[in-house]
């Protein structure tokens, strides 16, 4: 334990500080026999490192990502999956003026609580930098349920601080945008200008992330507490700054009535999808739709007051290299994040339920009749 | 596995279907030594259980829980303490009329794609009733915490449909109302107008249940994947109807500044909780702010299109005994999982952390500064 | 966590104690759509139970095992299932006088240390009653593993004291024997003799079991920590009193050469199987072959020095109804702990290796060649 | 999952392969605020590193290890300590003709059997190579326990082949000998006659190990599964090479009576340990005695037959570098896995019991009366 793995079959333990020597991660419990190589790998970290546009963090990281066990002759073996991901631009400065200061809104307060002790370069392991071990690990997940079931992930930006983006303007996040809306250039030039005015006043906004993963399975989650949207809950509330998460109609949902919500069914499928995929814990078949809430980063200039490990009032400006927008970067970390749930989830259905075979598919088309892990 | 368990080291396996012969579970990990009867459960589950107001589902149920094991002379012993409440009120009608058709909005069909086989009496295992066991386990930990920490959970309705119910109205359901706003006659008199009316209509709405948890202490939670947030989401999140979760200002922190959301800290405390308590995957002490938008049950009067089990064309109307909104009987399941979750975190922070000392509370009064396991 | 859950996918969680109202289990993770009713679980039960002959406990327990959940007409749906086991003949006496003395070779001073509180009544939850309920949720895994691979699970009395029972007099005790060798009737004479001069001494004695697993599929089990022959002997070292285990040829390897140990293999199959069924943690497919050592049960009539919960002096003669050998009822749960294990090892197998086919099946004849989980 | 995790609340998942680029692993739950560098855990590799004498494989790896992450200044922090040794001499060789072979007695057949695929480089995953990994976390362990308790844990080859090496010979190999009998001249002589004989003629042998903990507080370890003796045999029989496992006395328990094996109570103490340190599954507080069965390594030089992954005969001859007695490097690694259970037992422990305050200490002298996780 210790609250750094995720997942119980495709399982994910990820080390590493912000400023430490390297980050990394061990996946266990891989399927064996998938072509595998740092190829695979590289394109995901691309989208998420730093240093990609003027709206992210300018610290120069290449994060070149190394696998070290697991795979041979170019296929997993079954065997762990070690990656490596060194750090190079960690400015080993004198952090003596900031260690023991706690930075509001940041985890510096509470981890000093709890242990008694914390890594205050570069926010030490709080920082949202780990998120590269995650998204490194996702990468062979998104691989094999692509191989496998044709399982496609998606993310975009869907509102920047009071900013909407319509959904006609997102572009899902597969290429490489700093977020979605390029189809838009009116509406592009706005967030870019909103983004740069923050900049300029050494502020931060939050913003709303959306997800679409189609191609997955109907029949994966638990009845009762492992539901598929609880794991899908805990994975997205466990990335950094995120405070909300819906799936389907989410808040929308309080002020609907029961012959609104339920989704019908025809022979020919569901006919609206409010569940956002899953009923009961158990996916539909359906597209999984999730919303989430990211704050605004707590790593502003503009001065802050707070208190130091003795108790004594200070003020904070934070001055180094950070996001505007977190939400920006939060989108491929997002898309791993479900992909890992997605992985674990059919690897628990194939250990209980791969003898399952349906006498017939009650929906015509979207579904395998029959086979050992449908 | 199998998605029946909840929490690591104080952990409760379920077991039971809504029309089976009883239902239960079995709590491990219960710290020895504390002073437990029925007298002390039973509370908590007359709180949820049905056919307390004409609101809720007509079932008649007692619910008297029984404890089967790690109880000696009035304590327990530390050794996994069995709860066991039998079903009464099951009505073992014929359901063959049923039992070949997914009601739309439920589980039945996701069931049946992942078993190949379902119980139809009542939902089975995707029954709210199934909440029963957990709401008991959590009177065991909601004990502990308050003994141990003063620690109090309490929730309420604060939204129906789209009637908000203003934190002022609010009376937090520790005694048994059927829903929170019993102050304000007139509130309360338009909500059960609205209710009556939709039980009329044969229809359900949806609502909004808020949580505080006051009297926890900081330092609790994890820094990467089971942070104390996402093992609320994931809680919250399993709950049945669930749609949404919020910790904290939720989905209001994307529009919101980073000089806005961030709390500032002073020698006296923290000025603001726009965090609800959690930060870095860490309790900070403060209050715990939890939001959950639950669905308006798919069990309504009005018909609906589905399918049967061959994937022929039905219409499905409900005519059983059910919720009008089940939004009111989840807030104290809510309060339930919360309790286990932050039960399960002490003892987690305990098991690595127990010696940690600290040379200084930094924040006056509110924090012990040292101790085994603050 | 607890300690009171067994195994990760097929899962086990117990709860009761010796002279509690009830013990039994939940079985999570079991494969849907089996068919099971009482009738399978009861003739297990009734090999292990007391007071079946002479020389076993006279305790009169009718070990009437009831299915609560996760069955439904006649089928297992997947959901967890619930053996419960009332206790009769519990005899509810004044247990004051033994209540603070630690009875020397029991758990009774380690669950002080541990809890600070006991349950002293026939030793609490640290009884060897407490397998009752293992013992039922095995033969839910013995009979899937029957159905599904044709796996056989035997064990039989090899040791008594002294008295080697020779290969040729097992009788598997897939009957009910009391012990293995029926066959013999010098054997069994020489035996019954032992055991009586033994009862009339206020003496006990110690035994080694022997298990034989036939039809193991080849590829269960994990390559470092969770290996099959691991998990194995923590399966047995967990019943009560056993205090060795041994792999196929066990300690007699300590004294052989590589040249004499290492099991060769022809395209007909292996020559030998020193190994015990298992290589690198993973089995061969070959018989899996395991012996326990069994100690001599504490509770004897002969007086014992030891101390109370104050630390002051005490004699102890345990005059209550007690096993001369508790090895011969170990048979049956040894013969349950290891159906566990397999059980687990398949769905474990499965949920990483379900696509995996094997180009060709090397040795002939034993091994499937392809196939969802061979 | 995927059985490259050891322990639950101090845990240990390693990665790597015999010949691939690095090994090492992630150590989670690690207690914060213990001094940690590079120099605990070196000693402890070097013990068990190859090419130390001519007794054990002549590969050359310095096994350098080099810390990661999860230590300041100094001191562990709570979060993840990764662990990385590189590996040197794997001689990147043509393994084509062997790719093919499954050697006796290895674990290449049920690794191919498993996965349908296999990294033969050196054995692979399978490779005892892998236990260096384990061998470096455990010294964090063994620090811990030694500040916090004194607890010392310390093994010898008490058997090599038939010969035995009596009690007085040990000499525990907390130096770095090649094994233990050092203080008798003649003794060492004959082993080194035999060794050198055995390596001569192209084969191997079995060995015997014993281990001793002392300084272990009483409590530790769970009623039911999770005992402390099971969690020490899976440890132990996860031990490459290991064939049987004994606590206390073990298998010389069978031939035991009663009033012979239990061991008696005085106020002054246990007047005997025939328990080997563990009642009920929990520790006594007495020295945990422990042996362990290593069989003689597959490895040798004399022919022996085979076959290839197509089923055809083949003859196989190990001509690598490897130990004629695997035993004499398996002490370090036995000692490593059990101060891996004794520390993950502590953490458990006082995640439940943490608040046991024990009225009186019942056993003059041995034992702590009070505090916060005995």
């Amino acid at each position: 334990m210790g609250g750094n793995t995720f997942g119980k079959l495709f399982s994910v333990t990820t080390f590493g500080e912000s400023h430490g020597v390297a980050l990394g991660c061990i996946v266990d419990g891989c399927p064996p026999g998938m072509e595998l190589s740092e190829a695979d790998i590289q394109p995901e970290l691309d989208r998420r490192r730093p240093g990609s546009s003027r709206f992210v963090t300018q610290r120069r990281e290449p994060d070149t990502v190394r696998i070290l066990s697991g795979v041979y002759q170019g296929r997993t073996t079954g065997t762990p999956i070690a990656l490596m991901i060194e750090n190079r631009d960690q400015r080993s400065k004198d952090y003596s003026n900031i260690a023991d200061v706690f930075r509001p809104g940041h985890g510096d307060y509470t981890y000093f609580m709890k242990y008694g002790i914390r890594d205050p370069r570069g926010g030490g392991r709080s920082s949202a930098r780990l998120t590269a071990a995650t998204v490194g690990a996702a990468a062979i997940a998104k691989k094999w349920l692509r191989n496998r079931y044709g399982t496609e992930i998606r993310g975009c930006l869907s509102q920047l601080g009071d900013t909407v983006i319509p959904f006609g303007a997102w572009k899902f996040t597969s290429g490489n945008p700093f977020f979605a809306a390029t189809d838009d250039a009116n509406l592009l030039a706005g967030l870019e200008e909103k983004l740069d005015a923050l900049r300029k006043a050494g502020d931060s906004i939050g913003a709303k992330v959306e997800l679409v993963a189609s191609g997955v399975p109907a029949g994966l989650g638990n009845p009762l507490f492992e539901k598929l949207d609880a794991e899908i809950a805990a994975a997205m509330m466990g990335i950094n700054a995120v405070r909300g998460i819906e799936i389907g109609d989410g808040f929308a949902s309080v002020a609907q009535k029961g012959s609104e919500h339920g989704d019908e069914i025809t022979p020919d499928g569901f006919l609206s999808n409010h569940a956002g995929g899953v009923l009961g814990g158990i996916s539909t078949g359906q597209d999984i739709r999730v919303a989430i809430a990211v704050k605004p980063t707590p790593s502003i200039r503009l001065p802050r007051r707070s208190i130091d490990s003795k108790g004594q009032p200070v003020t904070v400006e934070t001055t180094g290299r950070h996001d505007p927008c977190v939400g920006i970067r939060a989108v491929p970390v997002a898309e791993a994040m479900l992909a890992l749930v997605l992985m674990d989830a059919v690897l628990q259905h194939r250990a209980q339920c791969a003898d399952v075979v349906l006498p017939v598919s009650p929906v015509a088309g979207d579904l395998p009749q029959s086979g050992p892990d449908r």
